[in-house]
């Protein structure tokens, strides 16, 4: 199956956009999807995140990439199928794709609704697929994906926000919860102020947390405060305000993919504190052992969520009004946002309008 | 009172073997301590145990020393007097005394029983105590401490066997327990097999854990499966054994404080899993922040324990009959134990016969 073309390989005609190669450009492309399967929901896109991880994907800058590539992992639309044996959703219900569409369903983490920390899960897109056909993502017309990987996307929650919060909401909301940095009271520092650090601020205000965002830009503050709802802002360069905050934050997200320093950091977290890494630096970061001894502190990773969680996270922020500030943009505008996004220039998060915008070719 | 001499600033003689500068040669001293307070135990110090930190701090390795120094922090005794306010302790009861003599009572870490992580803790020896005299350790014929950091030694323990607890043995026994790893079933790693990590693989043990000891020196295989009871071995820089190992092991106690590579320690780890400092490399380590996000592993740190934790560790010790390898010595060869320790030439705590050795000068 997988020597064949795209456009062949499966019976069901299908339509998006894709890289071709390291350029990262993407333009129309023709595939196909396969037949649904007695477990499986066959949906309309409507709406589609874009992640700043896609800009790493169609790069290739992880070195993983497979061409031509349908990027899109937060992907929201309209159940159009379903299989026989599907139980949860039927036509016309609003759900979701995230960041898996299948995982071994047996090991110790898939057993504990972990599937996003089993080692053979297989991404939306860009992977080998069981059937050793490609993956491809939400940047397209349409998905047909097991139930088991499928989200109900509740009422409350317009679908191109909901988009968002299947990778972006998620990847922050699982370690709030795994880390206890839930409890209402709590001081919560937020590093990074993009698509995942905008929904960290909003996600610990939800669980009744006071939140300070750490940050590298002083024109962020104004935004964090008045738009996105936090208590305080710390310029991290500023010395004289970290000094001043230090030993006051029960935990840290540090959604940050660049190299930086964790020392002051450390120093910002109380005693038992935790640092949860959450963006992927690609270089290791010095790491000071002292400080962590002196205040039993941790540091700390997070990766996505599980299904049953990332369903819990998103009927939070429908019950919350938890929501991401978007843009919305046609799906031609697309090589332009992935440029604007390359130069963070979006608050917070593009999601294109596949529903109305993505056209067929001729 | 810091202003006089250490011999005359209290009214009751005392003497020890003191470190006069970073020579850290240790040598006869006469000084002094406090009366017997109110909430004192006054103790006649029968051994105390030689910890690797000694040898730092009296060389000044880390910058704080304060000469003369009389070093100790793993102190058993017998009591010989008690204050009038006393509650849990009477005149020859065995007892032990820690890294600690003091803290503030009144911080969040005090109120939890976490005195080790109060900001202005005072430390057994080389610190300013509330009264403005400096603290000196358990290398002296007696101590004069507040009851609430006097440890009850039980029956069960001898003297000897007890005094080395009291900082390897609840510096281990601590991070066991506040991260979970005292299951039985689970798998603990132990990096590093001296003073620290052979009580790890004893308390590891004792907690029904399978052990497996990581070292750089392949000659420690044998001592620490056939001596110290653990269940395997791995040597640190054979790649094929870590490989083989990778994703095996629930948590890991990392006793070593010297610059070394943590990768393939998250790597040995499986999702979940949790990378405890017990050491203080004085440098930052490398990080790599990827292997933490996809498993979700926690790299931490962990500072000896509280007062009520130290109880409860050496009540354990007993009840299971957890002891430190020993290897007793007389006060007089004190500086070349410390010479030994320094080339790791023990197996794998020194502690001295205070009693039988310490001879006033007179």
């Amino acid at each position: 199956m997988a020597s064949q073309q795209p456009e062949f390989e499966h019976p069901r005609k299908a339509f998006g956009w894709a890289a071709r190669d390291t350029s990262g450009f993407l333009s129309p492309f023709n595939f196909s999807r396969r037949e649904t399967g007695e477990k499986d929901v066959a949906f309309k896109v409507l709406y589609c995140g874009i992640c700043h991880s896609d800009l790493h994907m169609v790069k290739n800058e992880w070195g993983n990439a497979i061409y031509p590539m349908v990027p899109g992992h937060e992907v929201a639309g309209v159940v159009t199928e379903v299989g026989s044996k599907v139980q949860k959703y039927k036509v016309g219900d609003k759900v979701g794709v995230g960041c898996m569409v299948e995982s071994c369903r047996t090991c110790q983490n898939c057993v504990e609704d972990l599937e996003n920390y089993c080692p053979k899960n297989i991404f939306t897109y860009g992977a080998k697929f069981i059937d050793g056909t490609i993956t491809y993502g939400g940047y397209s017309d349409s998905m047909v994906v097991d139930e088991h990987f499928v989200i109900r996307i509740p009422e409350a929650l317009p679908l191109d926000a909901a988009a968002p919060l299947l990778c972006a909401g998620i990847t922050v909301y699982s370690p709030l919860r795994y880390y206890g940095l839930d409890k209402p009271g709590l001081h919560v520092g937020v590093v990074g102020l993009g698509g995942l650090g905008h929904m960290a601020v909003k996600f610990a205000k939800a669980f009744g947390a006071k939140v300070t965002v750490i940050s590298t830009s002083p024109n962020k503050k104004d935004e964090a405060i008045n738009i996105l709802g936090a208590d305080s802002f710390l310029l991290s360069r500023d010395q004289d305000q970290i000094q001043a905050a230090m030993e006051t934050l029960d935990g840290i997200i540090d959604t940050v993919s660049a190299v930086h320093p964790l020392v002051s950091l450390i120093g910002l977290l109380k005693s038992h504190g935790k640092l949860v890494m959450v963006g992927g630096p690609e270089k290791p970061l010095e790491l000071p052992i002292f400080p962590l001894l002196k205040g039993r502190k941790i540091v700390a990773g997070s990766l996505i969520g599980g299904l049953k969680e990332t369903q819990e996270m998103i009927n939070f922020a429908a019950k919350h009004n938890v929501k991401p500030e978007i843009e919305v943009i046609a799906i031609d505008y697309v090589n332009t946002a992935m440029e604007r996004l390359a130069k963070a220039d979006v608050k917070y998060r593009f999601v294109i309008d596949i529903g109305n915008t993505l056209k067929p070719t001729s």
